[in-house]
Formats: structure tokens, C-alpha cells, sequence
């Protein structure tokens, strides 16, 4: 019998062609395709379970499907495993160096949409998965959830998870979709934040007209947009919403100072983001703590009036902006959302309308530190890349994890195995092929040391 | 020998036959084609000027080409007229109601992209021209300039005025690309403003990046952006670029007066364009002043980050807008480029880099109104549409007009046919088969009208 280490080894090559296959698909959320690539890659993915021995089904729900995947001795302790199958859209396309959906290996790195997030991480647990049945069987009882909405805010998981309780009871979760402190430094991420996602459109007029004929009387909703983004913020960079910071918990002292070890280096951070200063949030506040303990405002997109090369002497009829929110524990998104309604009808110019869509919400999560689940991380992330982890946050959302809280009663591991300069969410995604390997035995180390009862 | 008049009544149909085949040809100066429908434009002008009996051809500039026709009686007055072959873009293409390139005839107006502004205003000339020829032969020497940028600002005209001011001399001026102030008020339009057009890139970060892995601390350019052009007016909605009406010439008390008796209905004009109210603009100042006598700024396009349906959860590592201004006597585009571009810089903040490119610029430009050819303008106009017309400015541009009268020294009449409610530079553009039909009649008129030294 072979161990799964040793297998993992002698499987590179086949592994990252297969890889390879799911990173090929197109499956961004919110694109309109017949048959769409979200479906495409829930069938390949229930196939590939199929494949490892899972009993594989895709489940329905309001919208893109789920995966569900279970297999593994019955007297063993269930764990939850979820991944998302969805990616970011690719745009813009002009910075890729290879096509997004043609993945290729440079540098030590798969290059690809969805490489690192979360195709790539995801694949870490189908490799232990398939790796540890070679070697004899699961060590776990395994249940896999994947997801195909999570970079639009997982709007259906709510209900799903709620509805299929039974079926995704588990003794512990893990989810493999964050990243490392640093190359060097491996991690796990005890806290994320939550998202408040908006579009805000503002319409003035009931057509673009001449900006010669009419400017000095024609009101324009760019101005009014971008006044009221403005407005968003104040001189020293807290967002400006009603109560917006009443529910904000405030840093705890032992985690600043558990942070200040972190030595990070946030010339080294501004130098790869092409950033010119780091002067974005609320003032007074460290880098990092902006990043992971404070909420923040952004507006994600802009659009109004003629934007194609040249010129064009218009006052445009409408203009809007999609402007997101981080939210940080304990802040409650429904609230939030109130609040930024009550701003724009507060800052929306007499004589033009308003309207304002919620694209998604996902409340903050804050996770132990020392649960046996998480310590048994902790020991297989060390064995798999023989360095003690730190513990981190990350600013990022992935709802899901709060919904296994809240609704399931598991409180997830997050074990993911990215680099800060993989590029999510940017052109050139990449995932390197040492974080893919080392994560697939981290996993495997993982679900050997999980104790029963999580 | 038949009358001009009654040969134009007779002849209706084929000429808007004529017409339309020029309309079809989609000849916006700022897009990318081969071959380039503006010189598709251009042949399809001088082979149609050379049917009326003129002396055609096509001249090259550094942008797109200017048709130069000329023709009637060596020892007569010689009447230079402008017209210009370009159009605005159609886009945004969802509200036309029909193809705005293949012309239809609604509600007794042609429309069409182009169908006032200023192919049918050009073409009341061609059909006055051909109206004499059949009825005897012209009446005065004529020149025309047909230009195929102005909707991009005229950027080449300037040095081609200035080299061929020899070919161009005239005793007089007409350009039809105005409007009247009514219906049942015809014009004569003796001022315009000018025109100072920017284009302002800023530039936040190497690419586009997650926005909770890096929000706090990553800068948003849209942000910064918005934050600029909210800086761009005051509180009074006087903007605020240093020096901006140091050359402004105030409104002159017999300008008010006369103003004052046009009756402006304020509310029908907000009907007009859909708007709640008609708040931009400097307060303290009518809307009339506000629109023709008053400088302006306004953003004609803004664009940033994730703009397609639905969302991406992304700081954009940049974003731009268009920002033009109109400007008025007597202002001087370049003092203010100089201005807009310091604006930008105490603006940029700290680690942005922004980048101001010049589209267009014209100066602003006043007429008098008693000359001998604006008397004749006066009475042709009575003549063709059975009403004395008022005098009135106008708050567009038309760049050509400070060309002809500080290179050729010649103060253009500026007699357009068009109606406030034509929907120049919107969807659904047209012109009123009466304005085309009698604008031609008053042309004719004119020509016979115009004195000797203009």
C-alpha cells in the first residue's frame, strides 16, 4: 500500500493535466451562455468525484449549481470540504500575457484564471482525496460542497445551506481558498470580512444631450456620482454612512500585538501592488489593521456618458458606480445597506432619481484559534511545508464560511495555501506548482490528524 | 425660366432621395474604418457639388478631408459657405427608435444621425444651389468648405484656413449648423462659446486588485477621480480652476434686455430634456445666461474599473474622465488648458499619477449684428419662414466661425434651420422636413439678398 505522499509524487504530471481540464472552462457567474460554463464545470467536477470513488451529484439552486460530492468509511469523523468552482471574469484582457482560459506553467507557476482561486485550491483536497484512496482509503468520512456563485457574493447559499443541513452535517469544514502569510511564512486565517456590494445608478436627464446647447442648465449625474462618492469619506478617510462604525468591534490588544510579530513590510507590499502610497482607509490605523480589522468603501466601477476613444460633447443621462463595502465583526450588512440607501437619498440632487440594487451581502466572520480542528491544521500545514504557521486574518469575504457558523453550527478551518503575489482577482492569476503539490499533502496530513468530533 | 422657390417645391422628393443617400454613410470623424466612411462622405459631396455644375475637390488636411467647391459669376459678391460632413457617434444606440443610418421620414422629420447636424443643414444649401442653377444661374460667386471634423472639435482646420486663406477670401459668410429659438420664432445666432475639451487618466496601481485582500490600503483611483471633479465646482456652482473668469466678459445690460424679451419658458425646456430641475451652473444667473453667456465645465464621460452587469470585487488600478468646458468671450482655451492641467496636479494625491490629454479646443466668438450680410441673413430668413427672426446666442461651438473671422476676417452669418427639440447629439436625432424645405428657400434668398463687400 502506497503512501499518499509518495503517490502524490509519482502523480504530478496527470494531476495538473486534469487541473488543467477545469481550468480550461470559462466559468465566470454572472455571463449569459447557452448551455452556460458554470454548468460545464459542476459536470466535470461531479464526474471527476465520480472518478475518485465519491458519490457525486449537482444539486439545484436559485442559482448556478452545487456539486455535492460524500465518500469515506462511515465510523469515521465527517468532514465538510468546500471550494468554489466559479472564477473572477477575466477582463481586463489586455494585461494577460497567455490567455485566461488556456492555462500554461511559467515561472514554477500554472497561469490561469481561476489558478489559484479557487480551481487550483480546490484541487489540493481532490488530489489528497484521491491520493489517500489510492493509499488504501479515506482516513475521513468526506463531504464535498462546491460552490458556483462565490465571486458574486454567494447570493443562493444561504437558503441551500439552510435547506440541506442534514446532508452537510459534518464534524469539522475546511476551505481552501485563502493564502499564506508570505512565501516563507505558511498560515492559517482565523477572521474575513463581510461585504455589502451595491450598484448605484443616478439618472438626470431623459436622454444624453448637447453639453454646448444645454451645459449651464442641464444637470449632470456625473457630477452628482462623483459627489457623492466623494461624499463617501471624509478628510481623514472613515467612510461617512450613518452609524456605519456603531457595531465595529475594536482591535483586541493581544492581536495587535500578535500582528506587530508579523513583521510585515508594507514597502515590499505598496512595491507590488505598483502603489505609490498606501493611503487609503482610515487614518491612524496601521496597514495591516485596515486591512483585516477595519471596514472599508470602495467603489469597484464607474461608468457614465461617452467613454470610447475621442471626444464627445455630451451631458450624459445617467451615470452609476458599483460600491462595495468590507464589513468587519460585528457589523450586519442589512444594516449597512440601510444606511447607504439613506445616504444617497440624502445626497441625490434635487430633480434627478436615484436607484440603488444590492448585488450581494455576507456578514464578517471571526473563528477560534485553538479548536481541535483548527490545531490539527495548524500541525499538517507545519509537516506539509516543514514551517510552523502564523495565525492571520484576511480582508477578503468567502460567505460561505460564516453560513457553516451560523447555520451548521462548524467552525471551518480556512487552510489555504496562495501567495500574496498570485494575482487574484488580477490579470496573470497564478498558483504556484510547490503551493499546489505541498497544499494537496497538507491536505492529505490534514485529514489523518482530524480528530473525531472535529 | 423658372423661379428658384417653385423649382425647389417641385422637386421635394428627389431631393430628399439625395439626401438620404448621405445620411446613410456613417461618417463620424473619430473611428477606426477602411475605408473611412468621412472620406466616403467627402467623394460622395464633391461628386454631388460637381453635379450642381461646380468646380469640386477633395483637399487633404492632417485629419479627415475638406471638400472645397466652387462656382458662379466671376464679377458677383462671393459668399463663402461652411458646412461639415461629420457626425456625432450614434451610440448610445438602445433608445433610437430606427437604424440612425438609414434615414426615415416621422412625423414630418426626417431622422437620422446627421439628419440636422449638419448633413440636412448643409444640404438646405446644396438644394438652394442647385434651385438657382436650374432657374438661371447664381446669383453670387460661391465657395464652399465642407469639413469633416468639427464634431471632434475641428483640429486640423485652424493651419488649413491659414494656408489656403487665398482660396477661401470672401465678401461674406453663411454656416447653417444653428438652431432657431422656436417653432414660431426664427433666429439668427450671434454669439457661440468655445470650447476647451480634456481627457484626465489617473493611475492608482500596477493592475487591478482584490478588494478585501487590499481595501484600506490599496489606493482607488475612482475615488481620487470622483474627488477631482467634485473639487471642479464650488458650493455657487462656479468653478473653481484658478483664473477661470478672469477673462469673462460680462453680459451686457442691452443683451439682458433683449433676453428678457424672448420669454424663455423655463419649465418647457426641462420637459424637453427630462429634467427635474435646472440646477447646474452658476447661481445668481438666468438659465439663458447660464447657457450662452456664462462659462461651463462638464464631465461628458467617466469610466473605471468593472463596469458589465452584475459584480467584481476589484480596486481598479485606474480610471479617466472627459472634461470639457465651454468657454466665452473672452477666454482663451489655452490659458485655461493651462489652468485645467495645474487643477490636476495640486489635485492628484500622493503616489497617483495622472496624465491630461487635449482633444479640442476653439476660442469663443461674437458677431455683429447690423452688418450688411446679417441684415441680408435677417430679411431672407423673414422671407422663408412668414416671421421677423429674433437675435440670439448660442451656448455651442462652432470652431470654424473664430477661424473665418480672425484668418479671413470675415464675420459669418449663423443661420441653422434647426429646432431646440431636434435631438442634436442624442438618439433619435432630426430635422423637420419644413425647416429643410424652407431653410433651402431662405438660402436662395439670401443669395440674392447679399450685397456687394458682404
Amino acid at each position: 500500500m502506497p503512501d499518499p505522499l509518495a503517490w502524490l509524487d509519482d502523480h504530478r504530471d496527470a494531476q495538473l493535466e486534469t487541473l488543467f481540464e477545469l481550468l480550461r472552462i470559462p466559468s465566470v457567474a454572472n455571463v449569459r451562455a447557452e448551455p452556460h460554463p458554470c454548468r460545464t464545470a459542476a459536470e466535470w467536477l461531479a464526474a471527476h468525484c465520480g472518478s475518485l470513488g465519491l458519490d457525486a451529484r449537482i444539486l439545484e439552486t436559485a442559482g448556478q449549481p452545487v456539486v455535492f460530492a460524500e465518500g469515506g468509511p462511515d465510523d469515521a469523523p465527517t468532514l465538510l470540504i468546500y471550494g468554489h468552482y466559479d472564477v473572477q471574469p477575466a477582463a481586463p484582457l489586455d494585461p494577460w500575457q497567455t490567455d485566461p482560459f488556456e492555462p500554461v506553467v511559467r515561472d514554477g507557476a500554472i497561469v490561469a484564471r481561476g489558478a489559484n482561486d479557487d480551481k487550483g485550491q480546490l484541487f489540493t483536497h481532490l488530489m489528497a482525496l484521491e491520493a489517500c484512496a489510492a493509499a488504501g482509503g479515506l482516513p475521513v468520512r468526506v463531504k464535498l460542497l462546491l460552490e458556483g456563485e462565490e465571486e458574486v457574493g454567494s447570493p443562493t447559499l444561504e437558503p441551500f445551506v439552510a435547506e440541506h443541513a442534514e446532508l452537510l452535517a459534518a464534524d469539522a469544514a475546511v476551505i481552501s481558498d485563502s493564502e499564506f502569510w508570505s512565501r516563507a511564512h505558511p498560515s492559517l486565517t482565523y477572521a474575513l470580512r463581510g461585504l455589502a456590494y451595491f450598484e448605484l445608478r443616478l439618472r438626470a436627464l431623459r436622454a444624453d444631450v448637447h453639453s454646448g446647447v444645454n451645459g449651464g442648465a442641464a444637470p449632470n449625474p456625473i457630477h452628482a456620482l462623483a459627489g457623492m462618492i466623494a461624499a463617501m469619506h471624509d478628510a481623514d478617510g472613515r467612510i461617512t454612512l450613518e452609524g456605519f462604525y456603531d457595531d465595529v468591534r475594536p482591535l483586541a490588544e493581544a492581536e495587535r500585538q500578535a500582528w506587530a510579530s508579523l513583521n510585515f513590510d508594507a514597502d515590499a507590499y505598496a512595491r507590488d501592488l505598483g502603489a505609490g502610497a498606501l493611503n487609503a482607509g482610515e487614518r491612524g490605523y496601521s496597514v495591516l489593521e485596515r486591512r483585516w480589522a477595519r471596514p472599508t468603501l470602495d467603489c469597484n466601477g464607474i461608468v457614465g456618458g461617452y467613454t470610447e476613444p475621442g471626444s464627445k460633447t455630451i451631458i450624459p443621462a445617467e451615470a452609476s458606480a458599483k460600491v462595495s463595502m468590507r464589513l468587519v465583526s460585528d457589523q450586519d450588512p442589512d444594516r449597512v445597506a440601510e444606511s447607504f440607501r439613506r445616504f444617497v437619498e440624502q445626497h441625490t440632487p434635487e430633480g434627478m432619481v436615484a436607484a440603488v440594487d444590492t448585488h450581494a451581502t455576507a456578514r464578517p466572520v471571526m473563528l477560534p484559534t485553538d479548536s481541535p480542528a483548527m490545531r490539527a491544521g495548524r500541525r499538517a500545514v507545519a509537516d506539509a511545508f516543514d514551517a510552523e504557521p502564523v495565525l492571520i486574518r484576511c480582508g477578503a469575504s468567502v460567505p460561505v464560511t460564516e453560513l457553516f457558523q451560523r447555520l451548521l453550527d462548524i467552525d471551518a478551518v480556512l487552510m489555504g495555501f496562495g501567495l500574496p503575489d498570485d494575482n487574484i482577482h488580477s490579470p496573470n492569476e497564478r498558483f504556484e506548482l510547490n503551493q499546489l503539490f505541498r497544499g494537496a499533502r497538507a491536505c492529505a496530513a490534514f485529514y489523518r490528524a482530524l480528530p473525531a468530533g472535529g
